[in-house]
């Protein structure tokens, strides 16, 4: 649905949409990756992607002609910077810098999250949308500490201003924005819970299942599921993010960390996993957006939750992340996604890319 | 995001969406309901709707001021016409003069399901699309029928086209086609599986139970999920047309009931049911999509299935509908949703409709 298209009554050719990624780690590399290995799929669509920048912790590389993804792939799974390519490597360059050299369509955000700061991914999305260049964000950062003011400068607020999504940023991909945003469009959402936080989930199985929180950890860690430092995983606050996000993009409402009560699963025994299951319960991290019946505002809480069985989100495997939509219209919508690494999380990725593409977003004015 | 406001640089004054609608039972009478429930959230999203025709089985009702939802609503529970309401009926008026006469921007087709012919929705809708007016259907027929060819008059074959939109079609509010069709873009489906037929799982279930067939078929209809004959439900056809739809919307690959084995549920016994649960395991009337290993080509089936209890389609409850998809990049994803009656499923036709909208389809040019 290319504009050109409707304007002209005549078929555009296929230009390259120019782009640039930040973050070459694993949900990086694999974006990269299934650039290639979907390409024909994108083709049918229309898109042919031309990657004109690439940036790491040392630096960027940058081909107005088109970088080699698999290069770049090798180059980071060799341990070394894209800044040390020959020819198109520029050290300690930064995002801003290289944004203005590339000169992309479209920005893909994968660098670590930083929930104290969100640098650099929040500078550098911020410097893309002022610049109109559409974004698609893994990093869950930028938009855990400031969803209102990227939301005004994107597509969210109104037509005219470059294209903003982060399905990956949200439970990989599982799409709990999608979800709420587009097919509960005209019904009321009275609560929302969630299992967002991969790590969390298979702790607590593997404890179930007789093994101490620390060994779950360690497996988590090995398995690249967990983090190097697990706390923002075991203290809950990856799904605290996660819930902020979602009542920001779904719920309409301006939420920040600090709006939610967190706890996370340090405190949880073994003892108390077994006798939630003898009851025929499952005790899982749960995050959780009901309205208080006093005030009528929105209460968020992550916590260590019962789940009575039936529960649709009691009945989940180790690896399986889920939401549960209750609205007032639209019965109960529940979803879950089952993903053992990172590549669904990079698909997501893909998938916003699509829909942008298949906008008209993704062509620069 | 209404086009108007890109070109014009001012906003467009909030112009109501004139809407057509054939088919006031059970969906379309909630559908009319709801728009009048949910007005506020339309109008958040710069969407007023005016009923300007509205088709039963006696004829039809015009008025390009508006006709009154609750008006028509109450018509039709009081067992009568709308085409007998003073000054605005039309007795026995075809739904193509109904559609000359109402110019509508929007159809809304809820006309009862003709698995042979498709009619008298098939014809209107292609009227619809050849005249430029956008369509929302929750009526299977015509697209079992005829996909591909509405699909060729509508948005779906390219830009400049009236939109077509069936979310209503495929499992109530259960998002099936938008998951498919958007959240999985980029990524190869390589298999699909779904309970899609609320009355064979409820009967299904209650045999479980101890019911009869028969007392359990009986409770289905008295609850208004069976239909008056409920051998499309329980000879699986309801299912099969479901199938084909997501066939044809989100494998992309043309398919008519022919193409399907299908069988229904008459031959399940108690003593089956029971066996399997006792293994552990749950008989379902699952539908299913797979690739064929020799040939490459796409298999569908409907029938009684043994799920293995880990499942996801064997956790469900007998008010719960689902799907699961295996894709190659993005994991493995399932939704269910719980439904007791025919308001979500006039929920998805708000939620297409809404779409629509927000792509400024429903701006006639």
């Amino acid at each position: 649905m290319v504009p050109d298209v409707q304007e002209r009554g005549e078929a555009a050719p296929l230009k390259p949409v120019r782009l640039a990624i930040a973050g070459l780690g694993n949900v990086g590399r694999n974006f990269l990756a299934i650039l290639q290995s979907q390409a024909d799929l994108l083709e049918r669509d229309g898109l042919t992607i031309r990657v004109v920048g690439a940036a790491d912790s040392g630096g960027a590389a940058i081909d107005p002609d088109g970088l080699d993804p698999a290069l770049l792939v090798a180059t980071k799974q060799a341990g070394r910077s894209v800044a040390r390519l020959p020819r198109v490597g520029r050290l300690d360059l930064p995002l801003g810098d290289l944004l203005d050299a590339a000169r992309p369509d479209l920005f893909c955000e994968a660098t670590p999250v930083d929930l104290r700061t969100g640098q650099p991914g929040l500078a550098a999305v911020r410097h893309a949308l002022t610049h109109g260049i559409a974004c698609v964000l893994a990093n869950k950062g930028p938009l855990a500490l400031a969803f209102q003011e990227l939301a005004a400068l994107s597509d969210l607020a109104g037509p005219g201003k470059p294209g903003l999504r982060f399905s990956a940023c949200v439970g990989g991909a599982l799409p709990t924005v999608n979800l709420g945003r587009r097919d509960l469009a005209g019904a009321r959402i009275t609560e929302i819970e969630c299992i967002l936080n991969g790590t969390s989930q298979g702790v607590l199985r593997a404890m179930e299942a007789g093994h101490s929180f620390d060994d779950a950890v360690a497996e988590m860690q090995r398995r690249g599921v967990a983090e190097t430092d697990p706390s923002l995983d075991v203290d809950g606050w990856d799904q605290a993010v996660k819930l902020v996000i979602l009542a920001n993009a779904v719920l309409g409402r301006p939420t920040g960390l600090g709006d939610l009560t967190v706890r996370g699963i340090r405190d949880v025994t073994a003892a108390e996993l077994r006798a939630a299951a003898a009851r025929g319960e499952r005790l899982v991290l749960l995050g959780r957006a009901r309205r208080d019946a006093a005030s009528g505002d929105w209460r968020f809480t992550v916590e260590p939750t019962c789940l009575p069985g039936a529960h649709p989100l009691a009945r989940m495997g180790a690896d399986e992340m889920g939401i549960v939509y209750r609205t007032d219209i639209s019965g109960i919508i529940h979803a879950t996604s089952e993903e053992v690494d990172a590549v669904p999380t990079a698909a997501a990725m893909l998938r916003d890319v699509l829909e942008l593409h298949r906008l008209g977003a993704l062509v620069r004015a």
